[in-house]
């Protein structure tokens, strides 16, 4: 088989599996427990924390808190900034492009309690113009969110100009950066965010794992209430081989992450260069530069993507039509519409997203097949 | 070292682990994906929630939501209830005795949304009256919550009779499960439950999964926005590897419960017999019968319960004072008051709790250095 679909879900690297192994059979004691064998595991997480926040570039008084994944991070910043503020009038600013767990949470606060949402659109490009973002601004303005990368056509966002609007304005900012954990700087700090999600689940760690980043004084209220653990913004026992399983794959692909980088932008590139001189009417959606090393996103003018996949899928070639997450929806995804491409286009859209085990062999291998089937297609 | 706090946590049981490796590893693509690794993801999960049914005796049509644990679980059932609830005026019946996830999430929607909440208290041997529920319903009452067995004493509530009276009643009940998964009967007919809470940490499973049962009609609203996975009443990609260890470990206890409760209780009741002949000045809290196989709950007078947890855990046995997730609070807990042991007596608590690797040799063990410490520390 050959996988291309990295962006909605990754394997859990050897090391990680071998890390949390020993939690779920060795320390596997509640780190709550007064006993040697919970204080044991207590150390590990208080300094799974300490790690996180090397990694980030963080403050000693910032918290890390552990999720079960991007979705809950998401929600628990922005339903917590939203619904932490005591503001009478309150406004976010996000974009057009961001995942349904952003858009649908800022959906739900509009509608059960009447917040107001902003939506910029991006540029053609795939990337929003940061005037836009000061544009919107309004006396009643508590929370901008914009995502690092795009999961469907991982288009970069300017994170750090951004961050320096919202701290100039007093904004809290909030970036979901769950496609970005391989393959961006994590830096806090120079990014200038405020809170930060990260999927455990997309950079080679398990599954059911994320952590929200919260800068030293950002209130907010949790989704769920019980025990103390986590300063009772997030009760519920640890899920501590998670956890340990994550940072390790975060460290991990950190640590990687330039070399890797280089790599998976030449494997990309050669990729579309081909695919665009092999095919006619073929086009790349998103910025061709400022874009996620490992996002290839193709439209092929008069084919169904839906068909290009299943038939790329019976050659074992696994690659996705948009995001995971929206993938059995039969309209075109929001993101290809915000960008403008062409309706004759658009409904001929699949994403191809590399990953640690992608060859250039396999990418030669996938090019030819993709011109293939699309002739194939356009015959029928 | 001589684990008995099986209660807080348990370890992965080996069957577990290697089911989750495969799905890690191997079949790790993202459930919603429409290429031939997601479908095959997707099937499993499906055939998941079917083998969940047919454990819990559960309708076709019922939902199963895999969350990311007990207190997840609790609060989507009592948030998602009182929430969904159109009822100008809304009460809810529960009882002084549950976990603090249960009882936090009541005091916030008894905070926040002006629910009154009624919190029923046990008798002296911890199990509640069904009569004073029966007393406490009033036309608001649209949720009745109580635990299955009790995570510090281990009592077992009467769950059919109060089934029955909601039922009746036309009131949803919930039953947080989550001490009773390996020990109890969890078909959700017999019982007469619309909710349950199910912890996979609790039951050889891997930490951060858990699951709600919801039967067909009960109307939740979610936590959290974002994806459609399961419903949308639990958005996000799910944690498969978890997911699938957790119903693993969860069909296996079933099987071996008869036996293994038969086991337990053996042990269990040659334990208590003989501290409470051997130790003056000792009582056993909580019904000595209807109480869970594993569950040993002892005061002694004029001793500090969190002092025997530590000599105890210097030898290298672990035991607990109360549960994990309030063992940092130095106040005797809600339910050794609750249930009325002497004051003389409260603080002096210790909580063992048995499990799949307990020996007779090791229980024979723990009763000497027990007796030892207990006299050690009255002579002090």
């Amino acid at each position: 088989m050959i996988y291309l679909d990295y962006a909605s879900a990754t394997p859990v690297r050897f090391e990680v599996l071998k890390e949390m192994e020993k939690y779920h059979m060795v320390l596997f004691a509640n780190p709550s427990s007064i006993h040697e064998a919970g204080l044991q595991v207590a150390q590990a997480l208080d300094q799974a924390v300490a790690r996180v926040r090397t990694i980030l570039g963080a403050g000693s008084n910032d918290h890390v808190l552990f999720t079960s994944g991007g979705t809950e991070s998401i929600n628990l910043a922005i339903q917590g900034v939203v619904l932490a503020s005591t503001r009478k009038r309150k406004h976010i600013i996000t974009t057009s492009l961001e995942h349904k767990a952003v858009l649908e949470t800022c959906a739900f606060l509009s509608e059960k309690y009447g917040v107001r949402v902003t939506y910029i659109a991006p540029r053609a490009n795939g990337i929003v113009r940061v005037r836009d973002i000061v544009n919107a601004i309004t006396p009643d303005t508590i929370l901008i969110s914009v995502m690092y990368a795009n999961n469907e056509i991982g288009t970069i966002q300017p994170l750090r100009e951004i961050g320096a609007v919202a701290r100039r304005k007093g904004i809290i900012f909030h970036t979901d950066a769950c496609q970005a954990g391989c393959y961006a700087d994590l830096d806090v700090s120079r990014l200038g965010v405020d809170l930060m999600t990260l999927n455990s689940g997309k950079m080679y760690g398990p599954k059911g794992a994320g952590l929200l980043y919260v800068r030293k004084g950002v209130s907010l209220v949790p989704l769920m209430y019980g025990g103390s653990q986590q300063s009772g913004l997030r009760p519920g026992t640890e899920n501590v081989a998670g956890i340990m399983g994550f940072v390790k794959a975060l460290e991990l692909a950190q640590k990687e992450r330039v070399r890797e980088v280089k790599r998976l932008i030449t494997l990309r590139d050669g990729f579309i260069e081909k695919i665009l001189k092999a095919i006619p009417d073929s086009r790349l959606n998103g910025d061709a530069v400022c874009r996620l090393a490992n996002n290839i996103n193709l439209s092929f003018r008069g084919v169904e993507g839906e068909a290009l996949v299943r038939y790329l899928s019976q050659q074992k070639i696994y690659v996705s039509t948009a995001s995971a997450c929206s993938a059995h929806s039969i309209e075109v995804s929001h993101v290809i519409k915000e960008i403008g491409v062409p309706t004759s286009y658009a409904r001929g859209t699949i994403r191809l997203t590399l990953g640690k085990e992608t060859t250039r062999k396999e990418m030669e291998m996938v090019g030819k097949k993709v011109g293939e089937i699309v002739n194939v297609l356009r015959r029928v």
